[in-house]
């Protein structure tokens, strides 16, 4: 059966379960649930810490088929889900589901546990790397779910996923648990997605590589979701954790793009005094954040808050005066990890107050602007950051359907054509982000406007800017490109994409070999 | 029934129910739940803000029977709860359950509502004046039910009691529900008790009376539990918010008690780098901590953390390196808000996190020493803080239960005769605290160490301290006062003790006319 996207999608997924269909970005409003939880008391006399993983491990209920979460604040240089994994591999458990906010290539050692039987499902909202390639191969033996940052957080506190065991990377505690991300050799900054894993998950236990006096003073989980601390030699690996991609492009179509975006900003009324924004980390959002950052001072705007995942580039606009204050969930660079311990400004938020649908409102519900890639789109608007379009498992939605269905005005940044290849597709090989919550995309060789947005068709229809219909840049690109072939995909679905409120809006087949 | 304090306790209750008998501090030890919670989630273009809270109350789903929560930290000087219960008992509503941390004498229209069977039944950790009278006189409808801070966040928590509607007053929030008691012209200071109403009601509406733009980057309850915020002209009255209540001791006797307790700690094994302290704001504890404060620097002892209720002599000592950090439920004074405000290491706690029993380690777990006041005692260490000698009630345990649980050392200090009443009786009033939690009694007539602390008894068996047993105090305080005569009550309970667990320790029986 076809959903409302026009993605062909089964009634019930082996290895998934019922599927609830995608039906617009609004169906999930209404009475929603916070799961109940069983936990162990800790009274006075209790004692929480643990020297050492292989001890701790003895004393925990282990058993096959149990739920393990992760967060990814240590990014590529996280040495917690392997440190872990080793353990429950050596122990002999399998059937195991990984619910990690993100996977990265440093966790390339659990493809020998897919391999093996120890794990048979993934959860998280990005995978990239030799897991990411496992899965689309089709070697994990149910489809990995792959969902939003606030659907990561709305899946655990509703209960759709009931995690026996997570594992909290934190770079420093007490030994009541106490921890935050902003102090240790392995700061990370924020713990935003870590947060729902704490409060969710039937035992909480917190790694840490600098356990401080009782009481951290400050912290940013609190010691009553904690059952344990275990002292480890290191967590993760500092030049990992802040990883090489906030780098504005220095490629001249990529500023070119972040000039239309910043003059199609200026002109759109979202511009002004109060203007909220956020943007990612990749090289055309950041050479946008510049642009913008240009714009505010010469227009003397000064904007309410700029969310998201911070970046050094975010905390220079914050700096200037330009916002005046910063939602965190995830630091970038290190300079948005000094500002996240030194600025009380720069709020450190969990995913769920970042992103999620189902509670009494996320930040970006409170978004204007947002800033966004795409791999993929098509005429619908529809984008696709999960797969490559010859079909790879290479990202995922992390905040991008979040970000696109709470803003005013969503846009997707994206070279027309990159390396022979059109972004613009007749049928994109994923989607990720409904076409509805999309805004605008802005190419080299024009804007494209989502029609649905009459309002700001109207609003650009004398601009000088170079405004086209979608249909228009598509012709363009494919006047340089010719029509991409169809890609073939096997039989079996390999992942599922869940929207932000748990309906299926796609599902991923293995790759044809 | 007896239970095992020897108080006549019937197994069921009328208006309250079955009961669960106390059965030790630590009996509540094991699997617990947290219950699941119902809400209707706000998605983007919702609106939460109301101009007054008669528009907001024509949109609310009142009805009979209803659960309504508010929190004290306005403590003497609130208008919320007045306000609200002004509306709700125009509109007619009746049978109202009340659950207020604590009740004030500036609530005492209340009582006009308990007369007209507006108001059926009170849960509250401290009641006293009018409405505290009401109840003793047998007008409430149902046994009011007087349970700690700590015990609190636990019934809400485990859903003991499903609270409809969250009255929070919050002295500054956003539009979204981001709110502080730091700020505005109605600071309270921290929001301790307000956190599990939030968190735990069906409908949460915050009353403010500073508006600030969004985001409000200084939050202590945020946005995702936040359904409404309305706004109000004024929340409290500044100068009934600081009570009079945090000065120091001028009698002698009560200094020579304080001397005294001093002295004890600093022998007691507990007074050492590292040592965690609370103390209340009544006269005689806060000249325990001028003394204590006193020795430490004159010792050189470095503490790690005062908890609790925060006076600006705490923060004195705090300020003078005594301590590392300061953990905050509410704040008593002037002094404590403007820290609160300033101090990054003055941390402001939910009342979960400070005292439940049924959470993965509360602060108070941690705590080594804590000084407590009570109305009377017996000779197995019960302390009553509830109800007068006459029985009247006039208090409650407040955090007293919880710290005397959870502390190391825990000290009543009280004058062993006081205008020719003993605090020592043959049986107390009401059992607030049960005896097995508490250390030690300091008198004026000398010291006397629980049985049970064959320890600290062993400790100071060659102390110059006038070590005494607890029914040799009594002795010196019926040679003084000659026996005291038995109250006599009627026989309608008109409220239940709840210990920190949720069984009941006692119950109060109305007055005599």
């Amino acid at each position: 059966m076809k959903n409302i996207l026009g993605r062909d999608i089964p009634d019930y997924i082996e290895g998934y379960g019922e599927v609830r269909h995608y039906n617009g970005y609004l169906a999930g409003k209404g009475e929603k649930f916070k799961r109940a939880f069983k936990f162990k008391n800790i009274l006075p006399g209790d004692d929480k810490l643990h020297r050492g993983l292989d001890t701790l491990m003895d004393k925990l209920p282990l058993k096959d088929g149990m739920v393990l979460s992760f967060h990814h604040h240590l990014r590529n240089g996280d040495y917690v889900l392997n440190m872990v994994m080793d353990e429950i591999a050596k122990r002999g458990y399998r059937d195991i589901t990984i619910a990690a906010s993100s996977i990265f290539p440093c966790h390339k050692d659990m493809v020998k546990h897919i391999e093996n039987g120890v794990v048979t499902q993934i959860y998280a909202a990005y995978i990239s790397g030799p897991v990411a390639e496992a899965i689309s191969a089709g070697k994990l033996a149910k489809p990995a779910v792959m969902h939003t940052h606030g659907g990561r957080a709305r899946i655990m506190e509703s209960g759709d996923l009931n995690v026996d065991f997570a594992f909290i990377a934190a770079p420093t505690s007490d030994e009541y648990g106490n921890i935050n991300g902003v102090d240790g050799k392995s700061a990370c900054g924020a713990l935003g997605y870590a947060h729902s894993d704490a409060q969710c998950a039937d035992i909480t236990i917190a790694l840490t590589d600098n356990l401080v006096e009782y009481p951290n003073p400050r912290f940013e989980i609190d010691q009553t979701l904690i059952d344990y601390v275990v002292v480890v030699d290191a967590i993760g690996d500092p030049n990992g954790i802040v990883s090489g991609t906030t780098q504005i492009t220095k490629n001249p179509i990529g500023l070119k793009i972040a000039s239309l975006t910043s003059k199609f900003i200026k002109d759109s009324g979202y511009f002004k005094d109060g203007m909220s924004f956020q943007t990612g980390a990749g090289g055309i959002s950041l050479a946008v954040a510049a642009e913008v950052r240009e714009q505010m001072k010469k227009d003397e705007i000064c904007g309410s808050f700029a969310s998201g995942g911070i970046t050094g580039y975010i905390v220079d606009m914050y700096k200037d005066g330009l916002f005046k204050s910063l939602f965190d969930v995830q630091c970038f660079d290190l300079e948005a990890i000094k500002s996240a311990k030194e600025n009380p400004e720069h709020i450190t938020m969990s995913a769920s107050m970042y992103a999620n649908s189902d509670n009494k409102g996320a930040v970006v519900n409170k978004l204007d602007v947002v800033i966004l890639g795409a791999t993929e789109m098509d005429a619908n608007f529809n984008v696709n950051v999960t797969t490559t379009s010859d079909g790879k498992i290479m990202g995922g939605s992390g905040g991008h359907s979040d970000t696109s269905a709470g803003s005013k005005l969503s846009i997707i940044v994206s070279q027309l054509v990159n390396s022979r290849i059109s972004v613009l597709k007749d049928k994109i090989t994923t989607v990720t982000t409904p076409g509805e919550t999309v805004d605008a995309l802005v190419t080299e060789k024009g804007i494209a406007i989502n029609p649905k947005r009459t309002d700001l068709i109207e609003r650009f229809k004398d601009s000088n800017l170079p405004i086209k219909t979608i249909e228009e840049l598509q012709q363009i690109a494919e006047s340089m490109t010719g029509k991409p072939k169809d890609i073939e995909f096997g039989d079996k679905i390999v992942a599922v994409v869940e929207y932000r409120d748990g309906t299926v809006v796609d599902v991923i087949k293995d790759m044809k070999q």
